[in-house]
């Protein structure tokens, strides 16, 4: 069994070291700078599943040439506020930076911009992109398509993306941010709980014989992870797929899942330039009664702290820069070892 | 108890009744047919609860003034592609129709159209709009915030709304229409199933002492709803809430919440006109594949059927246009005498 030791490494040091082993992989010094340092917000941020362990993965997609680090995307096609974009395979928290400013550029010039990134890799952290465009003061609305993790509705095997959704506004200095994949665990959710011998706070799947269950083990087993309030997370993926895909001309959650790997999804950034709406001017205080009252919920019990989507972020941000980042002792030292 | 025999009314007649009611209440004859025709679409398409079952609550928001027929959006501010209205309390049906086409007419010339409407009232079946935008040939994402019935994550107490969203594609002769709202399930939907003496099919809320429960008698006890995937579909309602507002300039979810009854929504229409992206004369092939693929799937048993958003709708609208409208008698009495 692995090791369970954490220990707290820097940001600006993850940073670095993560610079300089993308670097060693043909990256240029701006994007190697760049894609560590996107890999590193998310850690800080505390969504470590798609920060610093999940970069041993970047680096064998490097490795084995699903991750192009030169290859740029090129503009497929421009209809003034709405661009389709081909991500040519290059790696894919660089083309979502890229894309999310494309769109945010857009927006200042048109109120509103749209570019949607064919033939890209993996985004990491979709919320990544929703904080860019709020700290720039616009409103996000991002997703992406996946490959086929999770049984429709009334189904049973796997057919359905997870094809996060992300929603960012900007909020005082920082932002709500919804970073909200389609199904109600992830696989790595699940294993961990597992490997804790933990349950997961509400059924997250089907045991082999088709009965909810919240014990991963039985769900890692059947592969049938449960969407997002069943039939209707089940139908916001398949919508989420379609728009992604007809916007982008890129390919859908089925065709992504016939790779080798999960390469070349479809993925969509619309950003909203709000700073010319009537009432605007208020909308920091507006948003705080709306926190206030959500923040005046009665409680389930005393333990129970009722937060906005971002708010966590913000306070792992801050514990993070602090104390260093949390990473199993192992995991770091196979980072050490790519 | 009432009467659960039900009848079938053919959508023409019942539209007549509708539109002729309309009219008596001070709507103009084109308001009057056109309100008229949203409550019959809906009824055909299979949502009676925002069709046919719904029109006796809609006349008497209109006998208590909290609906003012002859009441029109008026243009707060204009910025090209994006416009903000005040919907004047005017009936929400109309002001959610009127909204749809200004941002299909803005989308024609921008490419992307966006109209966020204040002040308006419940526009009953948010999918209609979502139809309406993909048979002009568009793409459709909108949202309306509601008054406030669902805990939070967390929470016990009602500070979150059900915040419809609705997507709707342009596939074939149809569309592809995902109406979406963010509770599991509806008071409705559990009040008519405890009316049947019969469990939801999964888990929709809380008993008194916290414990997940299928039963709708204790839930309607508890008004302890969940939403649509626990804590996602409760980030989710938030986030619709806050952009509705500062898009519209408009109320909240717990503004609209200290109300008399559940009127001056804040709703938000955004439209795609895709005709000249890459790729999208075969677009609906392509849906076809994504489409294709989903049914593929295999069944958890013989009697489930795999179905994509809006498949129902048209299935519905079929055998309604055919063999009329089924309305419980007893509602169709309530609306003969209303």
């Amino acid at each position: 069994m692995s090791s369970v030791k954490t220990i707290r490494i820097k940001a600006s040091k993850m940073k670095f070291h993560f610079a300089e082993k993308l670097f060693s992989f043909d990256f240029s010094n701006e994007d190697a700078e760049k894609c560590a340092d996107i890999f590193t917000q998310n850690s800080l941020d505390g969504v470590y599943s798609h920060g610093v362990n999940r970069f041993p993965r970047f680096i064998d997609y490097l490795k084995k040439g699903y991750v192009l680090p030169k290859n740029k995307p090129t503009l497929k096609n421009q209809l003034g506020l709405i661009e389709q974009w081909d991500g040519a395979l290059g790696p894919g928290p660089l083309n979502a930076f890229f894309a999310t400013n494309r769109a945010l550029n857009l927006a200042k010039e048109f109120g509103i911009g749209c570019v949607a990134l064919s033939n890209t890799n993996h985004w990491m952290r979709g919320g990544y992109y929703g904080w860019q465009a709020a700290k720039e003061g616009q409103i996000f609305i991002g997703w992406t398509n996946t490959t086929a993790i999770m049984p429709a509705w009334g189904a049973k095997d796997s057919k359905l993306g997870n094809n996060p959704l992300v929603i960012g506004i900007p909020y005082r200095n920082e932002a709500v941010v919804l970073d909200m994949s389609m199904s109600q665990f992830s696989y790595g959710a699940m294993e961990l709980t597992e490997l804790k011998n933990e349950k997961l706070l509400v059924a997250g799947g089907y045991d082999k014989d088709g009965k909810l269950t919240n014990d991963p083990g039985l769900i890692l087993k059947s592969l049938r992870t449960i969407p997002v309030g069943f039939w209707k997370g089940s139908g916001l993926s398949f919508v989420l797929d379609i728009m992604a895909v007809i916007l982008s001309n890129g390919l859908a959650v089925h065709q992504v899942a016939q790779k080798e790997e999960e390469i070349s999804c479809s993925q969509i950034f619309i950003t909203i330039n709000p700073e010319n709406l009537a009432g605007y001017s208020h909308k920091d205080n507006v948003i705080d009664e709306i926190v206030n009252d959500l923040k005046s919920s009665t409680s389930i019990d005393e333990y129970s702290q009722i937060r906005y989507p971002g708010e966590r972020a913000v306070k792992n941000r801050k514990e993070n820069t602090e104390k260093g980042i949390p990473v199993l002792e192992s995991v770091w030292n196979e980072i050490l070892n790519l």
